[in-house]
C-alpha cells in the first residue's frame, strides 16, 4: 500500500500508518470522486433551474457504458476480494465505492486507529447533523479495523450505540477505535465520535466474533 | 404524497401507506436513479477496459453544472426542510439521495412499519453479505420512522443491533420497527431485518428521546 503525499495522516500522531485504503492517481479514483461530487451536488441544486433532464441522460449514458464492460457480478466479486482490492469497495473506506465518505482510518502506535472526517448533506440525519445511522455505520466499520490493527478480528456480533449530543455536519471529526479484550473467540472493542474540541458526540461497545464468511474464489 | 402505480405497497398487508418518500415522475428523481446506477457500476466495471478517464471527465462536468445552479448551503437546507421535501433527502429513504437504497417504508395497520428491499453492491460488507453498519443505518431510520407512525419521535439516545445471521446481499430483506412503548420523554421501539423466508438476520432495541434539533428557517 503506497501512502500519495496528500494522505500523510497530517495531524496523526508521529508513527500512524493508513489502514485502510488510500487515493491513488488511478482513473477509478477520480471517477469515483466525481462521482460523490455528483451525488452531493445532485442534493444541492436547484431543482427548478438546473437541467435534470439533461443530467438524467448523461448519467445514464455513463453508467450503460460501465455496465458494458462490467463482468459477471460473481467474476466480479472474486476480483474485489483479492489482494489490495479489499480495503477499495466498502461503504465507509472504499475510494472506488461513490458511498463511502471516504474515511481513511489509521494505526497508531498506542494500538488504537482513528480517522478524521468532514461530513455533509448527503449523510445527513436531523437538520445540519450527521445521521445517527451514518455514525453507527463509521463506528461499526472503525472498530472492524481497530480490530484488525491488533490483529484479531471478526464480524460484528453486537453493537451498542450511544448518542450524547447532535453530531454536527460540515466540522471536523474524528473517529477512535480500540480493541479492549479478547476472551476465546469474543472480541471487545470501543469507539467513539469527537469534535474537533474533543466533545463526545457517539460512543460505541462493540462485541465481535471470531469467524469470517469466506471470501468468492 | 402521491402513490405511483409502482409504489403500490404490493406485498404489503391491505391498508398500508407508505410513510417515505414515494417515486415521482420527477427529473430529480430519474436523475438519482441514474446516479445511483453509476455508483454501482463504477464498483462492477472492468477498470482495464472501461474508459474511466473519460467518465470522470464526464461526471465532473456533471458536477459542475448542477453546482452553478445551488443555492447557498444554508438557503437550500431551509429548503430541504419545508414541506413535502422532508423525507426526500435523508440517506436511508430519500428519492433525491443517490446513497439511499431508497428504501420505502410503510405503515401498517397493526401500528408497525415495514420496508422491502434488495441491497447490492454499494452496501457490501463482509463478501456478499450487507455491510453491518448498513444494516445498523436502515434499521435506525426505520425505527424512526415507526415512532412517527405512533404519533411520538425524537432522537436517537441508544442502539443495541445484534447480529444473529450474516444478512446477504441479492436477497429480497424484510425491514420491520415497532414502537413499544413511551414513558415520558423515553421511547422504546424495536425492529429487525429479515430474509423472505423470515429468519432474523439483525435485531435491534432503540431509545429514542423526545426531543428535536430546530429546522433552519
Amino acid at each position: 500500500m503506497t501512502t500519495p503525499a496528500d494522505t500523510s495522516g497530517a495531524g496523526m500522531p508521529a508513527g500512524s500508518v493508513p489502514l485502510t485504503s488510500v487515493p491513488q492517481d488511478a482513473p477509478v479514483d477520480r471517477a469515483t470522486a466525481a462521482a460523490r461530487r455528483v451525488v452531493e451536488a445532485l442534493l444541492l441544486t436547484d431543482r427548478a433551474n438546473a437541467n435534470l433532464e439533461r443530467v438524467a441522460e448523461e448519467l445514464n449514458g455513463i453508467a450503460e457504458h460501465l455496465e458494458q464492460h462490467a463482468p459477471a457480478v460473481r467474476d466480479r466479486m472474486v476480483d474485489m476480494w483479492g489482494g489490495e482490492g479489499v480495503t477499495r469497495h466498502d461503504p465507509v473506506t472504499g475510494l472506488e465505492n461513490a458511498i463511502a465518505l471516504p474515511l481513511i482510518v489509521y494505526g497508531l502506535p498506542d494500538g488504537s486507529v482513528r480517522g478524521e472526517t468532514t461530513v455533509t448533506i448527503p449523510y445527513q440525519g436531523p437538520p445540519g447533523c450527521v445521521h445517527g445511522g451514518v455514525s453507527a455505520l463509521l463506528l461499526d466499520h472503525t472498530l472492524g479495523v481497530a480490530n484488525m490493527w491488533a490483529g484479531r478480528d471478526g464480524m460484528t456480533a453486537q453493537l451498542n450505540v450511544r448518542y450524547h449530543r447532535p453530531t454536527p455536519l460540515f466540522e471536523p471529526l474524528q473517529i477512535n477505535g480500540r480493541q479492549e479484550s479478547v476472551d476465546g473467540r469474543k472480541i471487545r472493542t470501543t469507539g467513539d465520535i469527537r469534535t474537533a474540541e474533543g466533545e463526545v458526540c457517539v460512543s460505541v461497545e462493540g462485541l465481535f466474533v471470531d469467524k469470517k464468511v469466506p471470501r468468492p474464489r
